[in-house]
């Protein structure tokens, strides 16, 4: 049975297919209650979310199914601004940006708060009894993570190197996802993430997950342009012990992507995307748009992650609003041509056939 | 019977194994032999060899086997320079490149040529009659298709894109490698190489493979980032007829790369490489050195290739004969933690092992 791995094992899921945890709305307590339903593990991308909103979405996966799912969370990072800093940071931010918001039509925005409290997140999913967390851009301090071992938790990490890997597992998480540079939105990067050549974590999920498996004891979930059975299928047959697919779950009708957001990826391709730190001073990959290339050669002037986000948050709601794509971020990976507009259940019962039908020619 | 593909049955090959065709001296008649002789294709890397050089090459080859084997050409760019512009591209060139002459204490070059003649190198594959003609960096034209497929010569082309795999099909191409981003080497992007993101053209094994397995009649032959027979299985599973190996024979016992060139691939992890113009105006992936480093700055005022190719010459062959690895292309993919020093026997057994175990599971 290709399904019985130590993923689906330690998830007490049946098929080791994790919907990976998108944050800024497209994970939907529909499509994550469909997920699990289906047998594979859905998650709730809960990074930009208030502690009470993680709580009513929780309760709501909760009402719509009893099986296991998962909430992702954004590490913070270790920075040590002074007021003075964060300030001249977004003012450098919004000037970078005025530009657009001539276009778009908006004043200048007031930014009070750049990043939710990653203390006050984890303390809901802990006491919502939510039986597995998973996170990205760092690793929890070890105080944390023993106190949500303690509660039963399974913890899954991101890693895009080999090193982040051995870090995480170090540290005590129970399984990696590796992700590739196929991958859409942001990159979990959080080893020398200063380097003058950031393509050096741009390792593709092909050479990344045999690499990582080599190295790590802990079970290593493939991520990275994974669209169907055929990808389950290759990303075991490298030795990893699970899947996590993320652009392929946006098009579904569950999801909460923006239609625009949706349209864009049904009719991109695989030379669509690139990566950007346009939108939140953190490089993601995304489809190109007149927002991305006009922020191309300012890139070196981007104020960093979080602060740029918050930055141009009024930009892509406005657009949103226009259903002007141009001005949204419009994070996919590089498999769009593989995209579909189905349900949950249809996506998954047919990467389901499709591996089944590969793994047992 | 994994092995029995499209591609080993028009190949008539063993095992859809092919060893990439690395131009510079890595591919040697020893090398190209053993490949064939264990089952799968030896390519001999001549894009930067002179007529008369491939022709003994072949003759050696064919001293060592009587299996088929292919040889590698680069389809020349549709250059329009005046005898002016090269001069100047030349000389802009040497003069971006004298401060690591000064290091090596070289003089500055004279160059006379920049580039083989295409139609002579394809002339003597035709004379010797060599079965298999893969390229890279382009498209014959037809008149040149319709004389090799008269020969029944059978050709292998190099996409990056699915369209790029497409233009190859409908030029009459027989089968296509699909180079993923992890691959080491110069990339084979020939369409819309002017990009403002060139990363466009970086797409993943994973991703690319089966979105241009579902675009194309001939065979997809996957490359970037396979290493060993997880990678083959990885690659069958999605949906290619064949794979292309070119790190992974680098390090191997018949292979004339260079000792430190060895040595560093030997020594590298997935995070040591980098894609650079540096070396010859089109971009490669490599391990990152000092000249690559130094050069990153400068990458706007690169001349173009082949132009840049024949200015670092004299830099890359003193950086040689020094065992200095600081001043060499050190071409390699993602995949490196993997390399092996093992003879092509050993390699090949092992990878045809492995994947018939992973399959056979």
């Amino acid at each position: 049975m290709w399904y019985k791995t130590n993923v689906s094992s330690k998830l007490n899921i049946l098929y080791p297919i994790i919907q990976a945890g998108m944050a800024g709305g497209p994970t939907t307590p529909e499509m994550i209650a469909a997920v699990s339903e289906g047998g594979g593990l859905g998650t709730l991308g809960a990074g930009y979310m208030a502690p009470e909103q993680i709580r009513t979405a929780i309760r709501t996966i909760k009402e719509q199914t009893s099986k296991p799912f998962a909430v992702n969370l954004f590490i913070p990072e270790n920075t040590d601004w002074s007021v003075e800093e964060v300030q001249s940071y977004k003012e450098e931010g919004i000037s970078l940006t005025n530009s657009f918001r001539n276009v778009l039509q908006l004043p200048e925005p007031e930014i009070n708060t750049f990043q939710q409290s990653f203390e006050k997140q984890l303390a809901v999913i802990v006491e919502e009894g939510v039986p597995v967390f998973s996170f990205t851009f760092g690793i929890p301090n070890p105080r944390i993570i023993k106190h949500i071992k303690d509660k039963g938790i399974v913890t899954i990490g991101t890693a895009t190197t080999v090193q982040e890997g051995i870090e995480l597992e170090n540290a005590g998480i129970d399984m990696v996802v590796a992700q590739g540079s196929e991958a859409g939105g942001h990159r979990g990067t959080f080893l020398n993430n200063d380097r003058q050549f950031p393509e050096q974590s741009y390792v593709g999920t092909m050479a990344l997950v045999p690499q990582m498996v080599d190295q790590l004891n802990v079970p290593v979930v493939a991520s990275g342009g994974i669209m169907d059975g055929r990808g389950v299928a290759a990303s075991l047959a490298l030795g990893a012990s699970g899947v996590q697919l993320g652009t392929a779950f946006l098009t579904c009708r569950e999801s909460g992507a923006h239609p625009v957001h949706k349209e864009q990826i049904l009719s991109s391709t695989e030379e669509s995307t690139v990566l950007t730190k346009a939108f939140s001073g953190k490089a993601a990959r995304g489809i190109q748009n007149i927002f991305m290339t006009h922020m191309q050669d300012k890139s070196a002037a981007i104020p960093p992650y979080p602060i740029q986000n918050a930055v141009t948050k009024d930009i892509r709601k406005k657009s949103g609003e226009q259903h002007n794509s141009e001005y949204m971020s419009l994070w996919a990976g590089q498999g769009t041509r593989l995209n579909k507009s189905v349900t949950v259940a249809e996506l998954l019962n047919s990467i389901i056939d499709q591996t089944e039908s590969i793994i047992s020619q």
